[in-house]
């Protein structure tokens, strides 16, 4: 289906780059254009000023890889969290969902996806060297992996056990729970709570 | 479920106006948000900047009701069209895909919505007067009512109908064809051509 409006290029623009969001295809596309338009001084507005300002001040927090608007990102620059826990996750979608959880008042880090040869996705092409070197800087007794319970996600999680095998630091996983083959962020709250308390040796 | 992303309020606020979005909920709208701050240079800037342009140039066309970057509208000021042919829809997303049927070099006139009392939206609601003005004007022959095939619809046409009775000019509806209680947005470019071939006396 074309996405032509007869409405302008501008608006084919504004269209052609809201479809290129996850969930959204051409037509859903051209609604929320719509939408926008209509609800201008709303939504419209407000909107815009809000991408200009992510724009300007949001970036990747060199510590954790998270996203925020200032770097260190607010939980790594957080003194009243616990700095000893490392809770790894594959994507910031993820690490949203356990805040959201709020299980445990720890430090994260964000790997930025998982080990995918097929994919040509390799451990360089991971955050993995960041984890290692916090972990070497010290301070750091445990390292729960909270990744999918995919086998990319395990398979991830074997690789990165091994790089701090050598490393005075605990291991751990989220415990059963999680059920396989699903995605964390698909999951509830209480759910979360309870694989993080009953998290067992990697 | 929160929209709580702990990264602050700016991202919080982006992700709030983003789930105002048609077809995206909270959980959408921070994978979407996510996603564009990711791809900050790819869509996130391009995304802003068609916004402010959007935000600055677009309106609606004061003769037909559209939206675009120019009043008159693109149509409405296109000499090539055929101006004694006003093509009645209910809303601006209905003109586009008659628009990409490309079924007739006409003019439109779009309502804005249905008559429906139950939410309290009467006449002066809807842009019928304006249509009204174009017919008394003069120089329009065929007022084609391509409104949905819904109650709401079809109610509208009835009353538009009899607000034209008193000018010299033919009222029609689209040709049985359009699926009874479907939207026009919906149908393919081959359906909506025919039942605009096939359009009957109202
Ligand atoms: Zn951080
Ligand atoms: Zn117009």
């Amino acid at each position: 289906m074309s996405t032509k409006t007869t409405a302008g290029p501008e608006i084919e623009r504004l269209i052609q780059l809201l479809a290129k969001l996850p969930g959204l295809g051409p037509r859903s596309a051209r609604r929320a254009a719509l939408h926008l338009i209509k609800k201008k001084e709303q939504l419209l507005v407000p909107l815009a000023e809000a991408m200009d300002v992510a724009v300007e001040k949001v970036g990747i927090c060199s510590t954790c890889g998270t996203v925020d608007t200032s770097d260190p990102c607010t939980i790594c620059s957080d003194p009243r969290r616990d700095a000893s826990t490392i809770l790894v996750v594959e994507d910031v979608a993820d690490l949203w969902a356990l805040e959201r959880a709020a299980a445990l008042n720890c430090r994260y880090h964000v790997l930025g996806g998982t080990l995918s040869p097929l994919d040509g996705i390799g451990p360089d092409d991971l955050n993995i060297g960041g984890l290692v070197d916090r972990v070497q800087a010290g301070g750091v007794s445990e390292v729960i992996l909270a990744v999918n319970a995919t086998v990319e996600g395990q398979t991830t999680a074997h690789f990165v056990t091994d790089r701090l095998a050598g490393f005075d630091v605990r291991v751990t996983k989220l415990a059963h729970g999680v059920p396989v083959g699903g995605e964390l962020d698909y999951l509830d709250e209480g759910t979360l709570t309870q694989a993080l308390k009953a998290r067992t040796a990697f």
